[in-house]
């Protein structure tokens, strides 16, 4: 199996605790902040960061105990079943998670966000800047 | 050093194929189609995501040599220099790139899809919902 290997670039401190009490997309929660804390060596790539007021924060689902492929009763509007590729359940094949949210201030290595659905201890992949002009209008 | 391991769902097939000659964002490419074949073990995670018009695929810059924390020209309007983590380059810590892309067509476990910037081969690693309705509006 060809394995592709990660490793976190730093990590979230948020008031969600656990999965129970977490909610399940950021736009639910405009006005939650958290932390995320880079890893010195990675605190360089921060550089101008401040250019963006939202970014994109792609994080792992560490929690996730597995995965199924067909969701039966997926939350939010549309009914089920549905592959879980058409969901955003943290259980999938590869627990990637992606959230975008607001750039309060960034203080040396540490970013404080606003508009968090991750829970706290949550492994952070990579921070891209977010522009909608780069989003299609479907 | 904790290690996150993931690997592909499938792969792209588009007419990419060199860095070079590849675009830097899908915005600059709506016309261009490729495929996305994936895995059969994980074509049951496809189930009635033709309900979406527009997909987000996460996928491995699998070409990529490494990365600098610092990008000294980066492409697009803004100036350099610029931490990494504020651009798009595929040169990254974890090499993970995010493309929202139309969704065309699914036939069988083969994705047809429209506004590429993926280079043949890139490897997949999830793919989920676009709904515009989940992104803020800075």
């Amino acid at each position: 199996m060809e394995a592709i290997n990660f490793r976190p670039i730093g990590y979230i401190h948020s008031p969600f605790k656990t999965k129970e009490g977490s909610p399940r997309q950021s736009i639910h929660t405009p006005e939650v902040e958290a932390i995320i804390d880079i890893k010195p060596e990675f605190s360089a790539g921060l550089l101008n960061l401040e250019l963006y007021s939202h970014i994109i924060v792609l994080f792992h689902f560490h929690l996730s105990p597995g995965y199924d492929l067909v969701v039966e009763r997926p939350r939010g509007d549309r009914p089920g079943p549905r592959g879980v590729f058409s969901t955003r359940s943290p259980n999938r094949p590869n627990g990637i998670g992606l959230s975008i949210v607001e750039l309060v201030k960034i203080e040396g290595a540490r970013l404080r966000i606003r508009g968090v659905d991750m829970l706290d201890g949550t492994p952070v992949l990579d921070i891209k800047p977010y522009d909608s002009g780069l989003n299609p209008a479907p």
